[in-house]
C-alpha cells in the first residue's frame, strides 16, 4: 500500500477511528500525488477516490496497485453508495479545521455516520515530514527564488514602487518554471518595512531606505520562503548594526536546527537574546513548509513539536520599529539529523543597491 | 448607518437573530469597503469591527460616522468583553457555509452564544445586487480584460504553448492596474478545448485548433469573466456552425437577461434549444460575479433566483465534443430594469489568429 495511506491508517488506530474523510485539498495532493479534484474516504475495507470525469484517466494513468485505490467517477455513486461506505465503521474521522459547519452536518447526513470524530489534523502532522520527491520540489522552489533575488538585486532601482517590484517577482517565477508565486510577494521599503505583512504599495523607493522582499516560488505545488533586507544606495551605522545582530541571531537558529530539537527551545532561544537587548520577537520565529507556504511545524515559544529528520522549516527573526523602519531575514532550511541544510542559499551580508 | 448594515440588520430580523458574526474576508470587505481582516461583530446594541494595529489607521481613515462601527485592537478585547458583547441576544447567527467546524466550537465558546444558527448565505445573498461603486469597479476589471483580448489576437502564434498564453494574460493584467488574474485563465486548444475546465499546458498551438480561453482580470477585488473561442490558422466549417450555433443561444440570452425573469427559466430554455439539436449543456449557464468570480444568483435549472437591476452576472452556453473540440462564448453583464448592458465588449465573431 502507498506508505502515506500506510502511515495515516496506523494513526487511524490509535484515534479509534475505522473511517476517514479527507477533502482538504492539499491534503488530497500529498496522497494522491497529483493536484486533482475529489474526496478521499479511508473505509475499514478500502482506499476510495471519488472524483469527477475530469480527472478519471489522469488518476487511473497516475495511481499504481500498490497505491491500492478504488478510483469513482462521482456520477456512478449512489445514495445507497454512499450509505454503504462507512456502514462499518463505529467512528469516522473528518477534517474540523477545513470542513466548513454547513459541509460536517452534509458528511454525517450523506455517509449516515454513526460517530463522527475530530482528528486535529492528522494529514497535516504526517505532512510535516517530506519524502524525497517532495524535497527535490522545494528545493527547485528555493532555486528558483534564489534566481529571481540575483535577478532583482540589478533590477530594482531607487524611484521604482515597491508594487513594481512585486510584479517583477512574479513575472521571474512564471518565466522560470515555477507553478507561480508560493503566496503574495511582501516588498516593504523605508517606513513600510516597519509592518511585518506590509502589502507591496506605489511608495517608490527611496535613498536610504531598507528594502524587506518577502517571497518565494511554487514549484509542482511545493512553496518555497524566503526573506531578505537588501538597502537602496546606502545603509546607516544604525541599520548596519540592526541588520547584524538580527543575522547573528537568525545563523545561531540555523546552528540549533536539527533532529531532536525542541521548537519552542529555539524560538525561546531568539525571543530571550531579544530580550536581552529590548527587542521583541512580534511573530513566531519560523513555520513547516511544503504544499502550503505555512504548515506545522510551528517555530514559537507555544509550539508542542519536536524536529525531525527531513521537516522543511523556515528561519525568520525580524524585529520592526513602528514608524522608523524594520528587517527580517528568512531561509527555507531542511532539518537534517546533525545538521541541517539551508535551501535558499542567496546572500544574507548586507547589500545595497544601485542609487539610480 | 452604513447601508448594507442597515439592510443586513432587517434581513437578521426576519431571521429572528439579534446578533451577527461575520467572518468571510468577502464579505468583511463588501462590508467595510476596503481590503482589512478582522471579524465583524453586529450586536443587540452596536455594529463592532475587531481587527488588529496592522489596519485600525487604515479602517479609523476610511470609515466615517455614518458607519457607526465600534473598531477594536483584538489586543484589546478581554475573555470579558467577548462573552458580553452577544450576552443580550437569544439567537446569535454565523456564516456556517464560510466556518469551519473547529470555529464553529471556538465562536460559541469565546462568545458564550447560547443560540447560535445557520444564517443561509445571507450576506451573500446581500452582495447579489452591486451599488454604483462596484460596477464601476467591474466595468473597469471588464475593460482591462477587453483590452488584453485585443493584445492576445496579435500575441498568439501557432507554435506557443497554451501555458505561454495564459502567462501573458497574467503580466498584462500586472501591466495593466489590475489587482491580478480574478481565476486561473484557461487556455484549452485543440482537443483540450473539450475539456471544461483544462488547465493550460505545454501543448503546442497548432493549426486549425479552435483556442478557448476563459479569463478575467481582477480591479479593486472585484472580478470580470469572460470567455471566447478563437481559431488558430483556418476554422471548418464543422466549427463555423457549431460556433455560430452557441452564439445565437448565447445573443438571445443576452435579451433574455432581465429585472424579473427567473434564473432557471433563461437556463432551461437554452437547456431546450440543445435538446433539440441532440447536445447537452453540461455546467451551469451562468453566475454572480463580484468580489468572487463565481458568486449568487447562479443561472441554472435548479436555481430559485429571480434577476434584479444591478446584479451582475455572465452568460456563458459551451459545447463540447470530448475527444474532439469544444467552444464556450461567456460575457460578464449588469442586469437592467429592461434590458441589460453587456459589460465584456470583446468582438464574438470569428476570429482566426495568425498563421505563423
Amino acid at each position: 500500500m502507498n506508505y502515506k495511506i500506510r502511515s495515516i491508517r496506523e494513526k487511524m488506530k490509535l484515534l479509534n477511528i475505522q473511517g476517514l474523510i479527507i477533502s482538504n485539498p492539499e491534503n488530497i495532493r500529498y496522497i494522491i500525488g497529483i493536484p486533482v479534484e475529489g474526496t478521499i474516504l479511508l473505509t475499514d475495507k478500502e482506499n476510495v477516490f471519488i472524483t469527477d470525469a475530469r480527472y478519471i484517466e489522469e488518476v487511473n494513468n497516475f495511481l499504481t496497485i500498490n497505491d491500492e485505490f478504488i478510483i469513482y467517477d462521482n456520477k456512478d455513486v449512489s445514495e445507497e453508495d454512499n450509505q454503504t461506505f462507512f456502514s462499518d465503521c463505529e467512528n469516522v474521522g473528518f477534517e474540523e479545521n477545513y470542513v466548513t459547519y454547513a459541509n460536517y452536518e452534509n458528511i454525517i447526513r450523506k455517509y449516515r455516520i454513526r460517530n463522527i470524530e475530530e482528528t486535529d489534523r492528522i494529514i497535516e502532522k504526517e505532512r510535516m515530514i517530506k519524502d524525497e520527491k517532495e524535497i527535490l520540489y522545494i528545493e527547485k522552489a528555493c532555486e528558483i527564488t534564489d534566481k529571481c533575488f540575483e535577478h532583482l538585486l540589478n533590477y530594482i532601482k531607487i524611484g521604482m514602487t515597491e508594487r513594481q517590484v512585486a510584479f517583477e517577482i512574479e513575472k521571474f517565477f512564471l518565466d522560470n518554471g515555477a507553478d507561480g508565486v508560493a503566496f503574495e510577494s511582501i516588498v516593504a521599503s523605508g517606513e513600510n518595512s516597519s509592518k511585518p505583512h506590509a502589502i507591496p504599495s506605489d511608495k517608490i523607493i527611496r535613498f536610504g531606505d531598507p528594502i524587506t522582499i518577502d517571497f518565494g516560488a511554487k514549484y509542482k505545488g511545493y512553496c518555497a520562503d524566503m526573506t531578505r533586507t537588501i538597502f537602496a544606495g546606502e545603509v546607516s551605522d544604525e541599520l548596519q548594526n540592526l541588520y547584524n545582530y538580527i543575522l547573528k541571531n537568525q545563523l545561531r537558529t540555523t546552528k540549533d536546527i536539527k533532529e531532536g530539537v525542541s521548537c519552542k527551545m529555539i524560538a525561546r532561544s531568539v525571543e530571550n537574546d531579544f530580550y536581552l537587548y529590548n527587542y521583541t520577537l512580534i511573530h513566531a520565529l519560523g513555520h513547516g513548509v511544503g504544499l502550503n507556504v505555512h504548515e506545522l511545524p510551528i517555530l514559537s515559544h507555544n509550539s508542542q513539536s519536536i524536529l525531525k529528520e527531513n521537516m522543511v522549516v523556515t528561519n525568520e527573526p525580524g524585529i520592526y520599529l513602528t514608524g522608523k523602519y524594520g528587517i527580517r531575514i528568512e531561509d527555507t532550511i531542511r532539518v537534517g539529523k546533525l545538521e541541517s541544510e539551508v535551501l535558499t542559499k542567496s546572500s544574507k551580508q548586507i547589500l545595497v543597491v544601485d542609487a539610480k
